[in-house]
Formats: structure tokens, C-alpha cells, sequence
């Protein structure tokens, strides 16, 4: 059986076993050892040996090895989509790739047809705004847009504000800018609404930044337009920067009465956001199906984009010319007025939802609000906690509980789903769920979830 | 004509004006100001902003200004190789992308399939070494592998050895990740090798690392194996790690007596290099041609590659699945007994180098030394600096000569070269010439240049 727990000591520390096949990597080392005089080498640097891994990636490893065994997993515990993304985009990449321009080097700050085609669609939502391409940088997918964004902004030792829960993400890339990540609560007897006491406690003379993600990973929950003022308003009177990851913008439910809009409120919806410090992160992976494509960008001031150009030089060079082009001619294309690939995606996700809340009603409503948007719910484990408090404080003390039960889960029941503890502590208690495999993967998925939490049979040590 | 030397005080400061368009960027920023009271917004990074911009990006994106209003350019500044990738690689994308998981979402570490073919490419150099996957991760063009190396090792103000002249992108990427670069010497009067006296002098308790590049960017000169063999001795003594940046290895000439090798000597060449600390740096850019995929790689420990591994969800996430589908492709095409892709490819770049340095020699030698690998050759602008040594004075007081000669070269003889100064003190006096467009266009342009350089006319001031 597979396991993480684990952990050899000695010449390869940190390394999660499943990840390595330790036969080989030792005979490697073994035999470039063989010669040698025994030397002390130097070490790694502390800060980055001290990262911890995202629990997400950790369980899709495991998720992996289990597969490769043999075993059929449901995979409910990352946010890939499982559409194609829209047909153009992959014809794009056949012929982009063929012409010579798109195999060579191309700008530090991204094709310049792409970035404008990402002003226009913001220009759509927000003519009055007027944005051009000098306000766009593509990175590599959202995930790069965010480092970008820290490493233009964070000097050591600053602090950024970011929720709890949050996606385990912004701590590492926050941590490995120098940065300081500090918390502000997601309240999860609100439904994981903003809680803005806890915001504003949070802030300090070294608070640099402020995260906001809407809709919501790992919760689904959107802040409202009268939110997001008030996060601007606190950012403004503090003077600090707020990066606002919008990345499931389009991934939008809209269920509130009278609420027509086909995306979630933007930080640019705000009459008064402040446009040399705000930053808005997106990319093409999740309403688009891309997230292989690895195109993403930041929204921002011609100073931060020129900032996070020259920055990209330091790190990547430039981006993957074909995947640009294709990212370009998805946007375009999901653009045009009969176009309904997105909005045929997100009834999808609905009905996922849907059908998620209508079987966890039936295991005493283990989520208990409503996700607006997104493709995840935070599903509360109390019980299972409960039910194996002595089996986990004898056999894994000081493990987060989620991680033991996501592992547990795995094995019971093949079912994927990532630890709340990754997300923060107020998640301690929760699994994240997410909706964006197929509907029977996800029905099937969460009742044997359901079935694993409400089981009231306590684990026994061996 | 485009400029680089002004620059704005005040609101867009760090704005290269070519790189930006000022109407529209003032159009943005004053209709999102419209209705806003007035903020003092928080500042950027320090680091962030002190970063300098790489001279040859900076050149790159005058001459593409250039080109964009009709004027025909001489690229002789940036490492672009001219060719089409592998035919396969090209096929390879476009039915890669077709395929579900090649859109999605892939480990960290690169696909295991590339990563072994990258062992099995070593293997068969060094196939006592007995590299396996557990040994590869693969980045986002040898920049990333270079940004994940120093991300992986360096405290802040650790120090890390690089070569003067070097690319300037080790010292950019250093900066970012807090460590302190110091430089050792190639000499400039002996064919640019390594001076070891200099290289042993700039060790000190704080030094964490020495990064040697061969053959080199910017000159061309490949290290003997006695050379590298120096170089480890000395970072075992004093405990450092290894960087070997080998991007260039394939291209190489190898025309030293009874030289029968199709690669450059490699720090693996090294019958006592150390495992634990050795890093090896490469990737398909420069001998498959294929710069825009953006597929590069860290050969090292278990060690390593796990903690790189774990980095890359920091900044990445992972690569472009279809991009590293086709690097495996190429590398096992080229791999082949009867393809001569790779020899063709180098064959092109040694008639160039023969026809450049055949020109020069015409014009005082301007190039003094043969380079061995790599399209690049240091060139000395030494005669135009001396002609012009007032006017640049008065004109350009504080700026490097190297960097005018670059400005001035590219308008008055539409040839792009790449200013010395970006790439350390030691080639204040020099240009880099890439070797890297069809033959023609090097012939001609380096021509243009050397008629350029020995011109006794000096400027005048207007």
C-alpha cells in the first residue's frame, strides 16, 4: 500500500517516498559515489527546504501512484477541468507552432496580440477603464501572474494579507519572495464570508498587500460588490497594494435574486479602487479548459506590467509562443455572441453543484452553505475527527487530521479529495472537494466520501 | 528615431520609453484616476525595481521597434538559432495537444517520459553515472532551470561565482532570489579562459556556489576537462556547490588535435566531481532549435530534483505539456544513430564562425581568439571607443560605451549586436556578435559592424 507517512532521515531528506524510486536513486548515488573521497557538501537553502509541499499536489501524487497500479481513482481533489478546450484554441496550436515566429523567443512581457485581446476583454466589462496591452503581462499561468506580482511588490520581511482558508499557493509563493503571509478569516459558520474585523486586526505597519479570491478557492464563495469597496477602502486608507486573483471569474453561478451578471464581481467594479495599486490575476485555465496552456496574466498600472516584464527575464525568458496564440484565439472566440462554450461549462458545474448539495443533505449536510462559483466546497470531516480521536493522536500525533484522513480516504475508498489543513486552519476540519470532473465522477465520488465520514465505525491500531 | 537615453522622471519611472506606449498608457491612467481621490499608493520592491534590464533584451526590443517601421535589421545580437526545429517535434505538438492529458495539468516535475529520456541522453555519455528520471526535472528553458537552482540553494547573502564576462542573466536572477553575485575573470588577452588565481581569490565563507558556462555565452571558449577538473577540486575544498550551465554542448567544434568528441567536455567528464553538489544545467533551445518551447532541465541529486520539484509549484506549477512532448520527441529523434540534425545544425555554425572571423581578420582582427562551441564571439569595439572618446564624454556621460556602440550601430547600420557591459566589466570594450542567422545575413552584417568599428570619423555633438 502506498504511504506517505514515512519519512527517511539521513542522505535524502524530504523526498515523499512515492514521489522517488528509491532503488534506482540510490544506485545512482551509489555508483557516482563509488570513486569519490567522502566530501561534506554544501547544503540547500533553509527557506526553501522549509516550504512546505501544496497537500494538494501531495495527494495527486499519491492519486497517480494509486492509478498506475491499476486502481480506478475519483479524482476529486484538483481543479482541472475535464472539458477539451474549445476546438479553435487546439487547431490554433497545430498551425501556430509551424510558423517560425511561434518556435523562437518572444517578449518578456507576452505576444502583444494576446495582450491585447486580454484588454479587450476586460475593455468589455469595463470600457469606461479603458485598458490597453501595456496594461497586461502574460505569465505562466496564474500561478506564475502571483509570483510575479509578489516578487515586483514584497521587500523582506513584509506582510501579506491573505484569507484562511486560502489556496496553499500564495503562502509558498509569498514565503519564497520573503514575505510574511499573515491571515485574515473566512468565517465558516457564514458560509466563509470575508470576515473584516479579522481583516483589519491583521494589518500591521509592515502590511504590504492584501489577497482577495473571488469566487473562492477553496470555498466557491464570491465577495459581493459592497465587499470588495470595503476591501479597497481598507487597502487605500492603509496605502497598500491588493492583489485580487479573479482566475474563476467566469466560473459564476448567480443564483441571488436578480442577479444577471455571467461573472463574479470584479475589484475593478469598484468605483474607486486605486489603479497604481491594484492587481488582478487571471488566466485561461479554468473557464477555458487550459490549464496545460500555462497562460495566465496580470491587469495592472504600465509601471507593475513593465516591472513584471523586465522580472520575467529573470526566471523565464518569455512564455511558449503557440500556447500564446491559442490562448489568444480562445479568448476571441468564447468573446463572439453566439459563442456558449463558457456558459455551457458552467451549467455543468452547476448541476455538479447541485447534485453534490443534494447528496451531502442526505449525510446530515456536511456542507452547509452554498458555493456561488468556482468548482469546490469545503466539506466538514468533524465527524470522522471525532469518531477517530484516539486512533489519530496514537498512530499520527501532530498530523493534521485532513491529511490523515484524505490518505485514509484514498485507501479506503479511492477517492481523492485535498486536506482542509493545506488551505489554513480554519479549514482544519474540512476536505475540499472539487466539482470538476465528470457528473457521475462526482456523485459516485462524494457518496463514498459521505459514506467514509458518517461512518461511525472508529479505526483500530494494528 | 527611437531613443533609449531618455528616461521620465516621475510617474513611470523604470520605463523604457520604446517598450511603451505613453499616449495610451497616460490615457489609462487618467480615465482610471477620473473619479478618484488622490492616494499615495505603496511602492514596488526595491529589488524589484533595481534589477537592471538585460542589455541584449534591450537591444532586441530597439530592433524590433525598428522593424516594426519598415527598416530591414541585421539580428546579430540575440542566441535565436535560425533553423526549424525537428521535423518530428513540430508533428509531435499537434497531435500532442489533441490528447486529453497533454492539456492538463502535469507533475511538477516535468512528464516522466522526458524525464527519462533526458537520463537516457546522459547515459549514454556517462552511462557509469547511471542517471535515472530521479535525477531530471525539467524547467521552463534553461532560465528556469537556472532561476530553480538558485532558488533551491541560496541564503540571502550568499555569494555565487559567476564569470566576467558572463550571460547577464545569472547576475539578474542571483539578485532576485537574494543572494550576491561576485565575479571571477576570463582574460580577454588569452582567449577568454578561466583565470583560476582570480577564481580562487573571490571565494570567501559567505561564497555558496560557482557557475561556470562552457562553451560560454558571450565568447564562445569551451573549458578543458583539465579546467573543469580545477574547478571541482576547488569547490570540494571550500564546499560549494557547482553550477555547469551546458546549454551550449551540442554546439561545438572541436577542431584541437585529434578532438574526435561531438560535445564540449562536461563537468560530469570529471572523474571525481561531486554528486551531492553538482548541478548541471540544459535544455532543447539551442542545439534542437527550439528557444520558443521553452523545455529546459536540472541534472543533479534525488536531492535536488525533489526540492526543485517542490519550487516549481511556488512559480509554475508545471510546464506546457505538448512543448515537453516535443522536446522528448526531438531528443530522441537526434538521439539516432543515422540523424545528422544536430551535426548539420553545427556544421552551419562553424562555416559562419570561419566566414566572421575571415571578415574581421580584414578589419585589425577585431576578434583575436577562435571560439570553440556556441554562435557567439566577443568583438572589440576598442578602435571606435578610442575615436569617439569625447563625444561620448559629452554626449553620454556615465553610460557604458559598449551600450552607445549598440545605439549608434543600430542606427546608423541597422545591425544589432549585444553591448559587452551587460555582460561584465571584462568586455566593457567589447560587443557580442551571434553567429546564430543564416550565413548571409552574419557575413554581411558583421561587415557592416567592422566597417562601423575601424571608422575614423569621429561623432560630432549636434
Amino acid at each position: 500500500m502506498v504511504s506517505v507517512k514515512t519519512s527517511r532521515p539521513g542522505l535524502l531528506p524530504h523526498v515523499s517516498l512515492p514521489l522517488l524510486n528509491m532503488t534506482a536513486a540510490r544506485a545512482w548515488v551509489v555508483s557516482a559515489r563509488r570513486a569519490f573521497s567522502s566530501v561534506r557538501p554544501p547544503s540547500f537553502a533553509p527557506a526553501a527546504l522549509g516550504l512546505p509541499r501544496s497537500g494538494i499536489r501531495e495527494v495527486m501524487d499519491l492519486a497517480w501512484s494509486m492509478e498506475s497500479t491499476g486502481s480506478r481513482v475519483y479524482h476529486l481533489e484538483v481543479g482541472q477541468p475535464m472539458f477539451e478546450p474549445p476546438p479553435a484554441a487546439l487547431v490554433n496550436v497545430s498551425e501556430s507552432v509551424r510558423e517560425l515566429p511561434n518556435q523562437r523567443y518572444i517578449p518578456n512581457a507576452g505576444l502583444n496580440g494576446l495582450r491585447s485581446t486580454v484588454a479587450s476583454y476586460y475593455n468589455r466589462r469595463f470600457p469606461h477603464l479603458r485598458h490597453t496591452s501595456e496594461n497586461v503581462v502574460i505569465s505562466h499561468g496564474a500561478v506564475g501572474s502571483l509570483a510575479t506580482a509578489f516578487m515586483a511588490t514584497i521587500e523582506a520581511g513584509d506582510e501579506v494579507l491573505i484569507p484562511n482558508p486560502a489556496w496553499p499557493n500564495y503562502e509558498m509563493a509569498i514565503r519564497l519572495y520573503n514575505g510574511v503571509p499573515k491571515s485574515y478569516d473566512l468565517d465558516p459558520n457564514d458560509g466563509w464570508k470575508l470576515d473584516f474585523d479579522s481583516l483589519v486586526k491583521a494589518i500591521t505597519p509592515k502590511t504590504k498587500m492584501v489577497v482577495v479570491c473571488t469566487p473562492s478557492n477553496p470555498t466557491g464563495t464570491c465577495l459581493s460588490k459592497e465587499e470588495l469597496e470595503r476591501v479597497v477602502a481598507i487597502a487605500k486608507e492603509h496605502g497598500i497594494f491588493v492583489v485580487s486573483d479573479e482566475i474563476y471569474s467566469q466560473v459564476y453561478f448567480g443564483e441571488e435574486e436578480n442577479d444577471q451578471r455571467s461573472e463574479a464581481f470584479s475589484i475593478l467594479d469598484c468605483a474607486h479602487f486605486c489603479p497604481d495599486s491594484t492587481i488582478v490575476v487571471s488566466g485561461v485555465s479554468k473557464a477555458y479548459s487550459m490549464t496545460g496552456f500555462r497562460v495566465g496574466w496580470l491587469l495592472g498600472s504600465p509601471h507593475l506590467i513593465d516591472l513584471s516584464s523586465k522580472l520575467s527575464e529573470a526566471f523565464l525568458s518569455c512564455g511558449v509562443p503557440f500556447a500564446q496564440t491559442a490562448a489568444k484565439t480562445a479568448i476571441e472566440t468564447c468573446m463572439k455572441e453566439d459563442d456558449t462554450f463558457v456558459q455551457d461549462c458552467v451549467a455543468e458545474y452547476r448541476d455538479r453543484r447541485d447534485a453534490a448539495l443534494s447528496v451531502m443533505a442526505g449525510y446530515d449536510s456536511l456542507c452547509q452553505y452554498t458555493p456561488q462559483g468556482a468548482f469546490y466546497c469545503l466539506v466538514s470531516i468533524r465527524k470522522w475527527v471525532d469518531t477517530n480521536k484516539d486512533w489519530l493522536e496514537d498512530q499520527y500525533p501532530g498530523e493534521p487530521a485532513s491529511k490523515v484522513f484524505c490518505q485514509e480516504l484514498l485507501k479506503a475508498a479511492c477517492v481523492a479529495v485535498s486536506p482542509g489543513a493545506t488551505f489554513g486552519s480554519n479549514a482544519a476540519n474540512f476536505i475540499r472537494v472539487s466539482l470538476a470532473q465528470d457528473h457521475e465522477t462526482v456523485v459516485q465520488g462524494i457518496e463514498r466520501l459521505c459514506k467514509f465520514i458518517v461512518d461511525e465505525t472508529p479505526l483500530k491500531n494494528d
